[in-house]
């Protein structure tokens, strides 16, 4: 995660351009992709059919890409004021330059993106069927890979463009958790002890614990408690439940000690 | 990067588990997106409908993990023999449980499948409108957040798929590129200074660079090959240009000696 003076103001300067895409509905469905990853600049080169309602159907609240999409006739224009593009391709095997991984082309993306200058960049995808073309390849200055099952390398489209614009946010936002799980604040030493002696004393009373022959009782307690690590309430519960057993042991006591008179 | 005997043995320990799928169209495209990660084994709870053709028509080549999809009633059938399970949450925020990103999730799960006793584990992932429900998501071990736009982090469910298969193939074999560039071999080092040393001579003799004022040309020809790595076969053609040029130089100093005879 590179340090940057605004991840959403560099955002904005990533394109996703898409060559000659067959189905709208792909492209409504990279315009959801994009969007949930926070990208918003779609830049098509000569679709098959755009605007469509197909494309609108997909894109399922991404609308806004769409409305601020760019339809243009070459890549050369797609890619105009961009320093930099990475053309996703699954096979870039005639790419004369360097072949990234889509992590390696995100972290590449990002240092460009954390530059003072806030340069443009494009992440370039080809047709459903066959992808870039090697003369649309040799436009990008990268070519990025996503790595994928040697049998089946084929993601859809806007599967394609969820992975790199994924990799992306985290390059720049970081990869961990948005939702922390609530903060964990384990019991203090002194009261998990006191279980631990509570607990020994009840099941020895109990008779489930035979302190000339404790085996490994007590050890395994602790072990097992040790790594779920105990809250305050927890020790409280489990206390109370030895609590319960004590009144429960003291009622038999007494009552063996009333059969007994 | 784990190391694995087997990551391909550890893929096919992966459930990938979907709740309740409304679109028949979306558990095609998840089909499509596991295979391409390498996962084959997919768990329908109760689809709207299944087997369809929509599902067949975006599989798309990934028929196979449709074929061998198994439907069943409920989320603890779907689990059963699981030691773990991961639930797929944009708001994971009444779990109880660890909360964590994709790529973590990814990497708990590669730890996992590294163990000898290789154990099978799941990916869960709610139904299209809502997502995995409180109750669902608390049949999980850890709730699994793919860090999104926090204006928009619908992604389609296929999409989540894509993301969470893509994390955990990089988990298991590593992110890098799969498409290596071929090895750049570079010149030897005295084949690159006889360039220079050649450059020098023939710019000289052409009257563009002044020996009593070399400025900076030599330095910066200099730089910008050692910036692009000269390979042999380069230093060849470089060599060759100057070559032509010393003919060219020869054959100009020719006529003018006979001019001036």
């Amino acid at each position: 995660m590179l340090e940057s003076k605004n991840p959403r103001e560099a955002l904005s300067h990533v394109r996703v351009v898409l060559i000659h895409t067959t189905h709208p509905g792909n492209i409504g469905a990279a315009a959801r992709a994009m969007w949930t990853m926070g990208l918003s600049q779609l830049v098509l080169v000569s679709p098959s059919r755009f605007p469509a309602p197909e494309a609108e159907a997909m894109a399922s609240g991404a609308d806004v890409v769409l409305e601020h999409a760019q339809v243009v006739a070459t890549l050369p224009e797609a890619l105009a004021g961009c320093v930099w593009a990475a053309g996703f391709s699954a096979r870039p095997r005639e790419f004369a330059g360097r072949v990234l991984s889509a992590r390696e082309t995100a972290e590449e993306a990002a240092r460009l993106l954390a530059a003072e200058a806030s340069p443009d960049i494009a992440l370039v995808f080809g047709t459903e069927m066959s992808g870039l073309s090697n003369a649309e390849l040799a436009q990008c200055t990268v070519a990025a890979a996503i790595p994928a099952n040697p049998q089946y390398s084929s993601l859809n489209l806007a599967a394609a463009v969820q992975v790199a614009a994924y990799e992306l946010r985290a390059a720049l936002l970081g990869a961990g958790a948005v939702w922390q799980a609530p903060r964990f604040v384990g019991a203090a030493h002194e009261e998990i002890e006191r279980l631990y002696a509570h607990a020994e004393k009840t099941l020895i009373a109990c008779g489930f614990l035979n302190p000339e022959r404790p085996k490994r009782l007590l050890p395994r307690l602790r072990r097992l408690f040790a790594r779920a690590g105990l809250e305050q309430e927890e020790v409280n519960i489990l206390r109370g439940i030895l609590a319960e057993m004590d009144v429960l042991l003291k009622e038999a006591q007494e009552r063996n000690g009333s059969e007994s008179e």
